[in-house]
């Protein structure tokens, strides 16, 4: 086992049996403290924000012998880039330094400028994406989606349960929780008889997905197998892939969807690192038919992390409309990767590979107000006596992820985005 | 008219008539010299490249005001974030250095530093790519692939005149001209009644395409208007969209091309200025059914350049398979542009939009295999005695583009890219 993930750990920094950052977490990101100042690199506990740059500063991570004016760098990607022997040592030591018994920062003279309180500090987006990779692979959603555009009896295309079928994103307009977007405007069609119109969308829609941070760069022409996959993964975000159903619907045949998706999606700060997910790995759902030769894997890829969904008005009342599951993905992230890279396309530390709309079997777990609402056939009742069948204006999306499991609960904190009304 | 588009100017560096590379181009890209040194911006006269680095260090930009530190970057996009008033200046500049009369640089001490000839370089990815989109702007090629895959009297998808269809494509695999690229892997479904396979793609084509780079950024939430888009392109290439038709036909369906493409593109390394395209512009085939409003503009946006297709085989002997032209576009690219900001979609300097594959209405101006050898039903006579359906390894492709107008010819040089068999 990694030190850094033992459950019997206990930071001395206070962290609530609720929080999603016990000493077993130590996530990265970058914040900045103060209106001028740049992005550094720092990780939380509790409500605590560490300052990994003043860290490194006054020598606590001296023994590691690394390079640290990553730490002070405006976005994750040169600290990823050192590799995971080295980023795993680091959360190894933060481990150390933090866990109770252990004086070393907690008696340093700089405790003020190490530990900060979170809402001293904003989050800023934490790494440079190069290519921005959306992935379509829970069942229950492809299904959903199947049923209601298609035939319930025809839901799946013939080649989605060999392909973990994907497509390329936009990597400009991902923002970091907290950034409100505009509802978009595109052109729609609502009438078939009648030509299409342009103008603010009405099927606002959020995607409930994960998102995994590429770790470990490839060259033009290299592959990475299942069994390398994990390599390649630095770790993982909560992330809102936003949909404009109906810009969606009459663009995206036959090359796929573009400004129905293209004008933002949203993730979380902190990236959660594979080897702190490790406790909550599950087995996925059999696959059959049995998949190609490299798509196989072994062990359990999957992961037991649950995902919420909640709707806040502009005034401020909240409604969660989805619980559902980071297991319930029919392609798993080593397959994904295996896929992307099986034809020789390379892959950079940063790019962000999201998971695809993750719904669960059940009524409850659906990732989207589209299979929520059943196309709006099924509108929620919020609290506030108004309905929802899709996102409107002045509405927050929250959504967060948490686990439990082998004595640990950890989580990602949330991805949240206020829609704004159309611009002009 | 800008000035160093005057047709009447002559270089002191000798140029041939055919030359792609009058003193009336002045394109901008990146080269090295020797293996050790790192890229920094030229252009090219003729046979000659400039290093624009010297030509700076020497203080003939001095009058322009400008932070010369873009010329010594490895990259375009800190040269072209200078705005199009300084780099149209610069361009201007140039033009005056180097033309008939001007002896500044001509009786320079350092003029061996500047003036280089184009076997010394070699040159690299003229810029940093922050995302890539493909359109599909071509209503001949549209056609031909809807006649082939559909059916010819509903060739044209519904949205098709409605929309300049796009999508988004990997930035990271994209490479320079020169650059080989290994035939990718990929599932394949050639038996309907059988499993799919994994393999080396059996039918891999070129697909002969422009790309602009966008030369002025926008901020999430804003659009740009057809009447400011020239303002946000910077210049033009040659481009190269390999496609794996195999790979693309099995994965495509709902969500677009992804490993059938992303396995490289391949541009041509010299960007030529919107203002050097000046002369060339041309009206576009007549948009029917009118198109909304925010896809009006007014003026010529089209451009009549040649394209040509030539395949090399190993040995060397050489067939020229189209000859096409960028003005055969149904969408032009202040309106790909406008589109894609239409829903608030942010653009960044260096990000590149290809034209989609480029046919004409005749046979012998189609633009890729597919169509050529009209799904392998016509093999192209290749001078070996052997023939193409689509493309073999050991193949180069080789695409150039030329115009000739208003007493200026001037091109884009080449893209060419061997293929390399499938690895391992």
């Amino acid at each position: 086992m990694i030190n850094a993930n033992n459950p019997s750990l206990k930071s001395w920094i206070e962290v609530s049996s609720e929080s999603d950052f016990p000493i077993q977490n130590i996530p990265f990101g970058i914040f900045k403290l103060g209106t001028n100042s740049d992005g550094r690199v720092g990780t939380r506990i509790g409500d605590k924000v560490i300052d990994l740059s003043v860290v490194a500063e006054l020598g606590f991570f001296a023994e590691l012998n690394i390079d640290i004016s990553v730490f002070f760098d405006s976005s994750l990607n040169g600290f990823i880039g050192l590799g995971k022997d080295v980023t795993r040592a680091v959360r190894e030591r933060i481990s150390e330094l933090f866990q109770d018994g252990n004086s070393e920062v907690k008696n340093s003279d700089e405790l003020n400028r190490i530990v900060l309180d979170v809402d001293q500090v904003e989050m800023l987006l934490p790494v440079e994406i190069g290519d921005y990779t959306d992935f379509y692979s829970s069942e229950q959603h492809a299904y959903n989606v199947g049923c209601m555009f298609r035939d319930p009896n025809n839901a799946l295309l013939p080649n989605w349960k060999h392909i973990p079928v994907g497509y390329h994103g936009r990597a400009s307009s991902i923002v970091v929780s907290g950034t409100p977007l505009h509802r978009p405007k595109g052109q729609q069609k609502p009438n078939d008889d009648e030509p299409p119109v342009f103008g603010p969308c009405k099927l606002l829609d959020f995607e409930l997905e994960m998102a995994f941070i590429v770790g470990k760069s490839t060259e033009l022409g290299d592959s990475v197998t299942t069994a390398d996959a994990e390599d390649h993964i630095f770790g993982v975000c909560v992330f809102n892939d936003w949909s404009a159903r109906d810009i969606q619907k009459w663009e995206y045949v036959p090359l796929g969807p573009f400004l129905a998706k293209n004008f933002g999606s949203s993730v979380s700060p902190w990236v959660v690192t594979l080897d702190a997910l490790e406790p909550f790995k599950v087995a996925g759902s059999k696959q059959d038919p049995k998949v190609l030769p490299y798509l196989e894997f072994e062990g359990d890829k999957n992961y037991n992390i649950n995902l919420d969904v909640i709707i806040e008005t502009a005034e401020g009342q909240s409604k969660q409309v989805t619980r559902s599951n980071f297991k319930y993905m029919y392609w798993n992230m080593c397959q994904q990767l295996a896929h992307h890279t099986a034809n020789g396309c390379n892959i950079n530390v940063g790019d962000i590979m999201a998971s695809g709309t993750i719904s669960g079997p059940e009524e409850g777990e659906y990732g989207s107000m589209l299979e929520i609402s059943w196309r709006g056939t099924k509108p929620v009742p919020m609290p506030d006596g108004t309905e929802r069948k899709f996102i409107h204006d002045g509405d927050s999306v929250v959504m967060r992820g948490f686990g439990e499991a082998n004595g640990i609960r950890l989580g990602f904190g949330e991805v949240r985005t206020k829609v704004l009304p159309a611009k002009g």
